[in-house]
């Protein structure tokens, strides 16, 4: 059975004007791998209702699994939890099982829970919340769509929170070989060794470093053994320049 | 009249796969930020011909300029150019001109053009060649898309080269001040400000450091007075809680 899908949907004008470096997507790309669900695209929109709308729609309808990231903040660029209630077309409102999270939250804080921070209970009507250990207001599935926080350390405590629960694959074996060589004497034996072992995928990641062409070459299969063999075969073939 | 509008298409496994952390997009978004272009959509795909089609096709209908980078080098994988010129209707083969620039690299470095380095010589008909001052092997535009290398060095050569022959925009001014305060506190009299200055845009972007929640409010806009004016009853309204 082949493993399930995903996408991820990262929300955020400050990923897209180059103010903020995103750290989110290598994050839930490495989970997911490891986890044999098959990372299969990104989209970075804008803090923009259509934009938010449309990819929603896209990616919802082509994989099993959909995450976002960003805009479910208190502020008003914080637009998420309503885009994905009109993407998947339920209502909306303050919900009581949040509104709870949020109060004792802020009554052990001594915070006012004021009508800004309300806006953090907004969750459309049947989805079920996702906890928030770190500041408590909670991200929520609806459908195969998971909604998370942007700041990093509370989108990794969610990412873990969520990844238990979903059924996973067949975690791939993996191994990589770095061959100092310029990719053009590299592609000829991959391409072969490619075709003769069609179980296993051979991917080329050049490098250009101190003034050296090179290229890790990355073996994937189920089979760690076969995967085994052909880093064997790799390295013969290219014997003194790899490492 | 408003700036041109673009966006990126990453194609690489190894970033969806979490091997990899790519690099070339906050780059790109800060040189374009720079140029007053605004980036609104980055889309990352794997090494896919179909779903590089599909997404080229979305992004170059929707856009006014399209950057791709990852998937030009010489080996199995590299199929992008291929996807390219399927996605624009047009015929693919080994182009002189390319073939000559190829050539006399390889002449000088004392390195054979074979079989598979010649792959790099396929461009699409009618496509200007990138220059490549790194590895010869050349990017190329065709019709609003640039088609440029993954590698990061040879990916920011190719994006110098570029960003000076397209029209940009009025670079927006923008400054950003640091509050001490949870969203929860910024929001309210931050939304006040956005609703009484509609030509500026206010963005929060909230963190968490050392057990301090805090958020980074970002202004801009096209007037740089006005910016910063916003930018001082921010800091009068937080006085003693910003950095």
């Amino acid at each position: 059975m082949p493993n399930p899908t995903a996408a991820m949907l990262v929300i955020g004008d400050e990923i897209l004007s180059g103010r903020t470096r995103d750290s989110n997507m290598h994050y839930l790309a490495g989970e997911l791998t490891r986890h044999g669900i098959d990372l299969r695209e990104v989209r970075i929109v804008a803090d923009d209702r259509d934009a938010i709308v449309v990819a929603l729609k896209a990616l919802s309808g082509a994989y099993d699994h959909v995450f976002t990231c960003g805009g479910i903040g208190p502020t008003h660029d914080d637009i998420t939890a309503e885009a994905v209630a009109d993407a998947i077309g339920v209502p909306i409102s303050v919900r009581d099982d949040a509104r709870a999270i949020l109060q004792a939250h802020y009554d052990r804080q001594g915070t006012e829970l004021n009508e800004a921070r309300l806006r953090m209970a907004r969750i459309p009507d049947g989805a079920a919340l996702i906890d928030n250990p770190i500041s408590a207001a909670p991200g929520f599935v609806l459908g195969n769509v998971h909604v998370m926080a942007g700041v990093p350390q509370i989108f990794e405590a969610m990412v873990a929170s969520v990844i238990p629960t979903l059924t996973g694959g067949s975690p791939l074996y993996s191994q990589s070989i770095r061959i100092d060589r310029g990719e053009g004497d590299i592609a000829g034996p991959l391409s072969q060794l490619a075709d003769k072992h069609p179980d296993l995928t051979f991917g080329s990641y050049p490098f250009v470093k101190d003034g050296i062409y090179g290229a890790s070459v990355v073996v994937r299969g189920p089979d760690g053994a076969a995967v085994d063999a052909a880093i064997s075969e790799l390295a013969a073939l290219f014997s003194g320049d790899t490492a």
